[in-house]
């Protein structure tokens, strides 16, 4: 079986996973796209043969859409997140899943509604080969127990429209996430420290930044957010085992060795660095959907990244580099 | 349009094909199996609800195919490639493309009988991202033109029927064929060095051996084949060029600091190093026979590797170590 | 000429610095010993030919000796100290410069009295390789300044007498020492957050720690501080710039690829990582010395380090991790 | 005691020994030169306070001169070398022992009249970190035997007047010498295989070459000796065990992480990647003549490399790349 995907808000993310669904997966096919730019819609369908729909619910309630995907900007999440989930029909929706964790509560309501796990959240990290190898380290207690993780997210640069409030609920999400899943645990405090700013970009902006945080059994994980740190986009994790460590590497592919010494090519954005990780996302949404199962990060993973995000923006607003606590409402039945 | 495809001889490597068609990769289906063991065609057909075919005449004729793989033993593979081409279908070939260099000569006769190309041969390496990236740094010259390569391939472990003309014909065509395409040239001349033999194994094979070779431009190339190193399935390489070298990077995914010490996960298999090689090569294959198109590895490319296989075995069955000539026949037009 | 050193309090540091002395360095010869445990000072002075005191200050009085060396426990530095100032002799005293930070400005009173700097302190990660080429960059400006510096601090194990200010006092020390000397700043502030504790060995211990320090400009410096992490004595520092970042790199000698995957050696202890560096801090010393020349840390150094300590022991004993101010007296000219 | 070392013909290399002695190493001391050019020994000996002498009999004959080393041209190296060894003084000579094999078995045939060995060559990679750490895990069996090695030479640049047997004489005597100690085994045959010439340099030069050697038990040695590379001083070696592998890591201090990638400096040039080994070399030097012992390298060392390079020579100049038997003496009791 073909899984007939409509697509909602294809901007570049959203362009990028047809592209994948098109040609480099297997199982689906793009038969529907809406987007507000109706110009957009049509430049996107046109070559798939697919159907332009001239509002979101109709794309939802057609009988030829099996599942939606969702790349439109945050604010529009929950009414289609909404509707799909009425429709009983699967849905990928691109972080953030709403950008408030109260939006965040009624999809999970309605979900629950529903009886089933129907949305998928895009977070792209747990599919990556780095950090499953080190998850299957961790799990295997084969170096003890988590104590520590440091992140570090750095990005070549960001426009002079990025704000610092970004460099949690954008930037800083992916980590967030990842460590969640990571450690099987959730955050329960949240800190920001700022260093001395880079003279190198904006004036107005704290970066870097450092998000600190504490998880149910105690982890300490940092996060140095970079996003102006001009030399590539690097993305890096070390696990403190209690008799050993694990970190992400580069995944080279060769070492060139010239005038400049030995050295090794680094990636420019996410895309470069995260291709396969987006694939196999994607792929496991695929074959999950014709299955008639749930896949990936779930509804309870877009609340409680945002939850943390809301505890890191109040952090990051308060004079003093102090803790504020995570507070959570308890996990519903479903999401065990 | 999805590609319907046929395949002969489903073994290991059949198989696994089969599993990236339906699992992995877009716009290809596979509809048709014909086994000299129907037990195992059945297997095979079962789960994709695929059609099993008496004969691989049949499967090559039938309407409902559009395009044939053939992972079958070397010695079956003419009699189907050519009625494949009589049948004007398009052909994935795993190597060797004929067990000898005369086989070859009468497919591509048939290919040119056709006016086109229609056989792709399985050469995947030439598809793995390692290889592509020193590639590009040849093409562009940004390190002046290539002057030595140094390979080595190392496996494991082999079974006791494993003789030293495999090390030849199965194992290093691999550095012969990736060679001739990363460097644009033809081997003029091959010879094979015996080191001492480990006592780790079996008396009664030459295992190491290294396999010189030298191409158009004078380019020296060394291949150190060793199938009973234990530790790993090692496959590097080094391109030394005027001002610079290249080497193959292991593309690891972490590293692990324990108590033996900083450390890299290596592969131990061919599908374990270059799965994503394979999969972009059957992609690759289907994307351009959905178009009607060719793309990898020529009948050429199947013929010339075959010509310096032979020229290898000759000069390992030498009591010393000298120099044997390729000679390849002038190269068709429409291979050029 | 050859520079005759009289060592106070040989023990284990202060007999392999007689070992560097008589086997590896050149212009240094150890003619006088003191020891409080007397037959410990025979065995030191009898394969040198040495003269052994009956007090530490007949030894710094004596004709015969040029300059003392101080490896005798903390408590006991402040006296010997005043007493080589007082007598005009250069003397390099094992860190702690004193266990207080009032004895450090005791000390530094007395040099200032004397018009000159006789005092060095035993901080040899300033001569160690990687931190010298990270240092070089820094200064160079070739990749703009110092933001952020990210340290580990790990040892395979202690004792069970060791206690969590130990890990302070004792061991973080060094990377205050080397931050204060990196950066060219005084650090400001001080935090300490306590992470899960590793359940590998002592439960009275706070193992790991992390050490927060925030410099004059405003780099945000933490130093994960880990002693019994059993896999190895390893310590990292990652100084990020505007536009990059530079690493303590593992000074491999070997790469071994074997069934464990590739991997390199880690060193164990201080010795095996150091080696050189005490070799070169030494070396530094006594060539210093025969030329009449103060070199290395002064007394300024070991008194800003011992204030940060403060710091940071106030802070590990606070509740919560809060910042904890560093107050240094102004700089006496004599430092400047 | 301080060894009392009078040196003949300091050249670059003898005066960055001096340097070594005077500032680095412990237990020598530079007393007495000589140099055909006088004006050049005089200004060696004068910030030294070390005596000139107008011959280099006078030298060797001096009552103040312990020990000799010799750093002239090869050609001189015999008769002084002959005179040291008469008057029983202990002597360190640099590569070559002599340029001739002949005149290496008169050096051997002196010293075995007087009973015992007094002369060290300079073969200082046998003191490099890296390659001891290899020699280890082969001598302790780690991982079988030795199989094969491959090794690089690489330099960045050479003058016009260096001609194709130098890169045997001069720059392969390197690994000659290193393969031997290593294996612990003789060179038995020589190969030289000639790629494509860079067009980076000369016309007239045969650069890259590659000197292939066989040992005692078989094992294949390559060595690339690649001197007009341009992008580093690049020393390599890979050795091939049964069950694993060992290779020369960079020894880098820092990795950094900039616009052009990940990257670790490289070495330049000999004193820049060796410095730690010349320095162990003399050392050791040193340490034995206060002993009366002898330590390093002997002149069976001298005189094997130059068999093997006068074999290589004769490879280098014929014709085809056949293998060339070398012929040596069978080894003096001395020696044994």
């Amino acid at each position: 079986m073909t899984v007939r995907i409509g697509i909602i808000g294809p901007g570049g993310m959203g362009r990028a996973h047809v592209d994948r669904i098109v040609n480099e997966l297997a199982g689906g096919e793009v038969v529907a796209v809406f987007d507000v730019d109706a110009a957009n819609a049509a430049r996107v369908a046109e070559p798939l043969g697919a159907t332009v729909y001239g509002t979101s619910a109709e794309l939802i309630a057609s009988a030829d859409v099996d599942a939606v995907m969702i790349t439109s900007g945050g604010p529009f999440h929950e009414a289609d997140l909404l509707k799909a989930i009425a429709a009983g029909k699967p849905v990928f929706c691109e972080k953030p899943l709403t950008p408030t964790a109260d939006a965040a509560v009624r999809v999970m309501a309605a979900e629950q509604e529903a009886g089933r796990k129907l949305v998928t959240v895009g977070f792209m990290r747990r599919f990556d080969r780095s950090y499953n190898e080190m998850k299957e380290i961790l799990d295997g207690r084969e170096l003890g127990e988590a104590i520590l993780v440091h992140n570090r997210h750095r990005n070549p640069t960001v426009p002079e429209s990025y704000t610092a409030d970004m460099a949690i609920n954008d930037t800083a999400i992916h980590e967030i996430d990842t460590m969640r899943w990571l450690l099987g645990e959730e955050i329960t405090r949240v800190r920001v420290d700022k260093p001395k700013k880079t003279k190198n970009r904006f004036p107005h902006l704290q970066d870097p930044l450092v998000l600190v945080m504490q998880s149910d059994s105690g982890v300490l994980i940092d996060d140095e957010v970079f996003v102006n740190i001009a030399y590539a986009y690097d993305i890096q994790c070390e696990l403190v085992l209690e008799t050993g460590t694990v970190s992400l590497a580069d995944q080279n592919a060769i070492t060139r060795r010239d005038s400049t010494g030995a050295r090794n090519r680094m990636t420019m954005n996410h895309n470069d660095r995260f291709h396969l990780a987006f694939n196999a996302e994607l792929q496991q949404w695929i074959n999950a959907v014709a299955k008639g199962e749930h896949a990936g990060s779930s509804s309870w993973d877009g609340y409680a990244a945002a939850v943390v995000c809301d505890a890191g923006v109040q952090a990051l607003e308060s004079d003093e580099s102090v803790w504020v606590d995570v507070q959570l409402m308890p996990r519903p039945a479903l999401y065990a």
